[in-house]
């Protein structure tokens, strides 16, 4: 539909662009929220997006909620939604786990209690949440007890992080029949204020190097996210938007998986960013650029309410 | 004087070796031990060398000991040997941080307390040994309160590493002011029985991937190393033999700096690495084939007994 990419999404634009769509996928840090904080108008659009009819879905790299956490979340501020449009990678790692990597048995978990919940509500037994701090000396490291049940080990977000986990992960993963999944790649977690904290990618990055091994990794931009979605819910490529704040996460995803794509400004990803992809001659770089941008998800209201 | 690199030493072409040197530098891990256990025949290698006349030198990545600390283990061990021939990155980091980046204030530091005590007698006031686990919410987090006095992030060996660690980290050196540095970057801490624990490598990587910056390294490979070693003890590196086990440090050092370099095979590089390194034909690849390799160190004592 696009002549050319990269493109500020106007009133026009923005109307022409809806109409030639059924399902929004929408990213939520730096898109709907900042850490706890509402984007304004965010909530506005999209319940008028359901209300014209459109399906819409949050798909989001952080592992620390579960879909049910996510629902609640959403409704305290202000959104019109519901669990089964959440997919979160808590969610996301454990269908893969499941039914990519068939695991039946149990997994080490780099992560949260949402994690584990998620896990275990398909079936899968974690071991490792919570506080793990070293006690010891190097050898007793090298010989941590460790459980032959285990199929796989899961890195997601884990405020807990400890060398000791670390060194459980890298135990585990020196037998090559353990398989090894990143719930996300994302350096940081950006928070109100233009703060941010560190992100999974950062465990994932230290667990690599241990394992001298590279994680499948579940999170956008793996097609996998949107396969959850597309599988559960019949979803047409040709007719869907992902809207997101990375260049590297949420517009590669559109770009892997055929979607329309628009870049918000109100998160990691600055226009500057977009505009040096697009002069890039490398393919990798060119699948970053959004097809539009806009400041922020609220400047589509009035196409919507018009 | 090695016409063909990477040949196997034997007695003759060792006592070649080693009247074209006078200063012999020694890897620890892996070389002439392996965690608490010595390779046997080690001490009297270094013995027999000194007795000859052969200054010898321990460059060690491993940051986990003071200078002294080392002294005292290789005592114990049955070496001969003097804390002004160990060049730790403990010490060497140390010397880094106030030469080259002009510290005079304090730095935060991801490490153990024999670095904090290396700092300390270089007067620079290290911030943050020890355990420190995480607390509050996102947002805490990222209001941590910071040192203004710090002007330097270090990253050394920590077994307390930990997600309120990486996350300073990044909150300080989100100041582009704030330098940056890592003792090195082994991914792996090599032990006894074949075994390993994650090495500062992995912390490092944590770190860079949540500053979005990369960091000077200190260790091996980093001629900062040998300078040292030569700076105080005036080495002509013509004179030089590099002894390890590992080729992306001993060897690649060695090469960075002219050295004669010989890899042993009781730690994590084996002569099919080294091969495979000879017969590529990238540069850097080129730089890690060793002159010479040998079983076990203890293979060269036939050689200086004669």
């Amino acid at each position: 539909m696009a002549a050319s990419k990269c493109a500020r999404l106007g009133e026009a634009l923005t109307r022409q662009l809806l109409e030639s769509v059924d399902f929004v996928l929408f990213d939520c840090d730096g898109v709907i929220w900042r850490g706890d904080q509402v984007i304004p108008g965010a909530p506005e659009v999209i319940n008028t997006l359901k209300k014209n009819g459109k399906r819409v879905f949050f798909v989001t790299n952080n592992s620390t909620k579960t879909r049910k956490m996510y629902a609640d979340k959403l409704g305290k501020l202000g959104f019109n939604a519901t669990e089964e449009e959440v997919f979160g990678t808590a969610y996301c790692s454990a269908i893969y786990l499941k039914n990519v990597c068939k695991v039946e048995g149990k997994v080490y978990l780099i992560g949260s209690n949402a994690m584990r919940q998620e896990l275990e509500k398909m079936g899968i037994q974690p071991l490792g949440v919570g506080p793990d701090p070293v006690s010891g000396v190097q050898i007793d490291w090298a010989n941590v007890p460790l459980d032959q049940e285990v199929q796989a080990v899961l890195v997601g977000f884990d405020e807990h992080f400890s060398y000791m986990k670390l060194n459980r992960a890298l135990q585990y993963l020196c037998n090559p029949d353990c398989q090894f999944v990143g719930t996300n790649a994302d350096s940081r977690l950006p928070l109100e204020g233009g703060k941010s904290v560190p992100g999974t990618g950062c465990l994932l990055r230290a667990v690599e190097c241990a394992a001298q091994r590279q994680a499948q990794v579940v999170g956008k931009p793996s097609k996998f996210m949107f396969d959850c979605v597309a599988s559960q819910f019949g979803l047409n490529p040709d007719r869907c938007l992902m809207i997101g704040d990375r260049l590297d996460t949420d517009v590669m995803l559109g770009s892997n998986c055929g979607l329309k794509t628009l870049l918000t400004l109100t998160g990691v990803s600055t226009v500057a960013d977009a505009e040096a992809n697009q002069k890039s001659d490398c393919p990798h770089q060119q699948r970053m650029v959004p097809d539009y941008y806009i400041d922020s998800i609220a400047d589509i209201l009035p196409a919507l309410e018009a």
